[in-house]
């Protein structure tokens, strides 16, 4: 049986991300996870539901907070391929999550800064898989950029 | 024909966080306008919903972009009862949204600094209406204290 630890997951949020590109989609997906059970999976759909603020972690948060019942997510754990940036650092605080791991930092900032924004109760690590979660981002942009020459 | 001035937007805002308080939720209204026409109008819904992100800019925002079919509000300006949080500014940024008008100040603001998460071409004016939609916070929360004592 295969070990559920971050890595595992991160790859669940990876297949998310890979959605995602194979429909257009700027590649970031997010699984939320409790006591080692998946309870919400979901890429970025800014595209699709025209809304800029449709991104991995907000759709996520949503759905766990329904599979829960409940408001907040302090034993969860989001695993996203890429760094929050500040609407869903902000996000996240509401929902007091208790841990978040992501994959690829966010080179591309272009507002705010995150880290006067997470929950002081939120554990953050970042860096796993960053490779291949930010390779992903790197071949849809590099793809783009060639479409639109 | 009353004019239609900031005063005029924030009264309907006013009537959103009204709705909200008469449910039982944090008094918070909003309202998006392009070209002197309401396209969105939200109340925070937090409880209701049961998700901690239903904040009344963020629902106002999804149903504005909806209402355009567009994801950017450039041409937009949103009034809200309450300054925007964090997570409220980041999705203000990713809309890019043309004009911000707030009511009261938070005074209550638990984390992060807002100022530099807006969108550099957003235009932000705070205080319109400042006692209004900051009683109407200030009679929730007190009623609430009174009921929990």
């Amino acid at each position: 049986m295969q070990q559920k630890d971050d890595v595992y997951f991160m790859n669940l949020a990876l297949e998310q991300a890979k959605e995602a590109a194979s429909i257009g989609e700027v590649p970031v997906g997010a699984v939320i996870v409790c006591n080692e059970k998946i309870i919400a999976r979901s890429f970025n759909m800014t595209e699709r539901l025209n809304d800029a603020t449709a991104h991995a972690e907000m759709q996520a948060f949503t759905a766990a907070m329904t599979a829960i019942g409940g408001k907040y997510l302090n034993q969860c754990t989001l695993y996203v391929t890429l760094e929050p940036c500040p609407m869903c650092c902000g996000a996240a605080f509401w929902t007091q999550i208790g841990r978040i791991v992501f994959g690829a930092k966010d080179e591309r900032r272009i507002f705010g800064n995150v880290k006067e924004l997470y929950h002081p109760k939120t554990v953050v690590k970042g860096g796993v898989m960053e490779r291949e979660c930010s390779q992903i981002l790197k071949t849809f942009f590099k793809n783009k950029r060639n479409r639109n020459k």
